[in-house]
């Protein structure tokens, strides 16, 4: 999916969330253990409720692998489902990789061609040759973490490095390896101070913001300092919307929460 | 595996030689793609030829994950096989992981419990609660990256950052949050120059050194700069080891390669 079609599906469908699917096996309604894939019925059941209301999935890899093969099956089954959704949906495998050059290109393989996504996250340390490889296919993305969403965030990407903060420098430099329409950046909901100057640095690129939700992050304050003429804004939540209810009902309470943040982002977008 | 084990270990064998196992399937010898699994298939071999040289074996996950379903497979059934060398072999999982907490603590499970590894490679950007979780299982480690191999390593880790270079004040500050007995460091064995400060820097912390071999990188002056009381090196080759041959005497070629660095290790070792 290139820029312009993710602008016009925002648009479309009046919202920029993206519901995380960091399925977590001990936290699914209970009923749903008795299926052979719980995973897969949850992600499937969360899709099915939501997918009209969202533009993009994020299947954080960390649950998935954490269960092995099972979790590989899980994460493939709920690729290919996706898949039907090819022009409505958006797919981010949240991953935060990043290597050294003929690594990241696996990397780089086993998220676009094996599994399909048309996104993935990449960490910065490693510099320019771990995050090219990934730039290399055409309408797919890398969402390098700029200024990310969580405590230890100030460990390091707040230090002055001479010609700014750190996230700010890898925010500019990365700027010079991938265009607005190859390359987004993370930025935390948790920092909404910084988002117009962030926006300031990087006026066209897309901006993946986690950390609304349960983290605390403020949507209207994201929004007012954030959004571009493209929108520029995909704002995930995921246990807010995916835990919204543990019973037989859980599908149906995962909408009314997702409607929710569609509805307050309703304000920031042009009407159709 | 704790430190004074993984020392004796070192003594015991006289090489702190890590094996890389990024076994590519386009690059391993043809004869073994009609077995079932060619991959587990060549690193068993190069497992048996090479035990009993190295201390140390690194599957990169990017080469599996890039399989998919058959490439967890084949990490597991190396994982399995090496269970038998329990005290003889050290494992590190070369992923590069590092998120927010309840992730790392998701990716954390994955290495640790579901696959058994000894140690697992950490992206320090995201700062201490994306590190910390590894940290919580006993003699299992943690290998953050300091300073990286590869040509990006001059992007960002070389920064000056008011108190030192970026690497040098993640190395300063990670030992905030481990102990030499549970956190290494990834030095990359291109910056022979740097080594010397680093390790003032870090006195009884163990490096992971990439990079000799293929890279470029000179063993003799990481070893004159980077050797402490303790050995506190691992030194890691792939390439130069795993593909020695591409026919079918290429684990006897492997073990010759692994001997020649071996034997180049002796004299920086302590006799028996």
């Amino acid at each position: 999916m290139n820029r312009s079609e993710l602008s016009q599906l925002i648009r479309k469908k009046q919202s920029f969330l993206c519901v995380g699917l960091d399925t977590d096996i001990t936290l699914i309604p209970p009923h749903l253990l008795k299926c052979d894939d719980p995973v897969f019925e949850f992600n499937k059941a969360i899709i099915d409720a939501t997918h009209d209301i969202a533009i993009a999935y994020k299947p954080n890899l960390a649950f998935y692998e954490s269960r092995g093969l099972k979790g590989w099956q899980s994460l493939e089954k709920t690729m290919n489902y996706l898949a039907q959704f090819k022009n409505e949906i958006f797919t981010i495998a949240d991953a935060k990789r990043g290597d050294i050059g003929n690594t990241s290109k696996m990397y780089a393989k086993t998220f676009f061609e094996h599994l399909n996504f048309d996104s993935v996250t990449v960490a910065p340390y490693m510099g320019e040759d771990s995050v090219t490889p990934f730039l290399e296919y055409k309408d797919k993305w890398v969402i390098l973490l700029g200024l990310t969403s969580n405590k230890g965030s100030s460990d390091f990407q707040f230090l002055e490095t001479g010609n700014g903060k750190l996230y700010e420098t890898v925010i500019r430099k990365a700027q010079q390896w991938g265009t607005a329409d190859q390359l987004m950046f993370v930025i935390g909901a948790t920092h909404p101070e910084q988002f117009k100057s962030i926006r300031a640095l990087a006026p066209d690129y897309f901006f993946l913001v986690p950390g609304v939700g349960s983290q605390g992050g403020d949507l209207d304050k994201i929004c007012e300092n954030g959004l571009n003429a493209q929108t520029g804004l995909i704002i995930n939540s995921a246990r807010q919307i995916m835990y919204a209810s543990k019973g037989e009902d859980f599908a149906q309470a995962a909408k009314a929460e997702a409607l929710k943040v569609k509805q307050a982002m309703g304000k920031f977008l042009a009407p159709l």
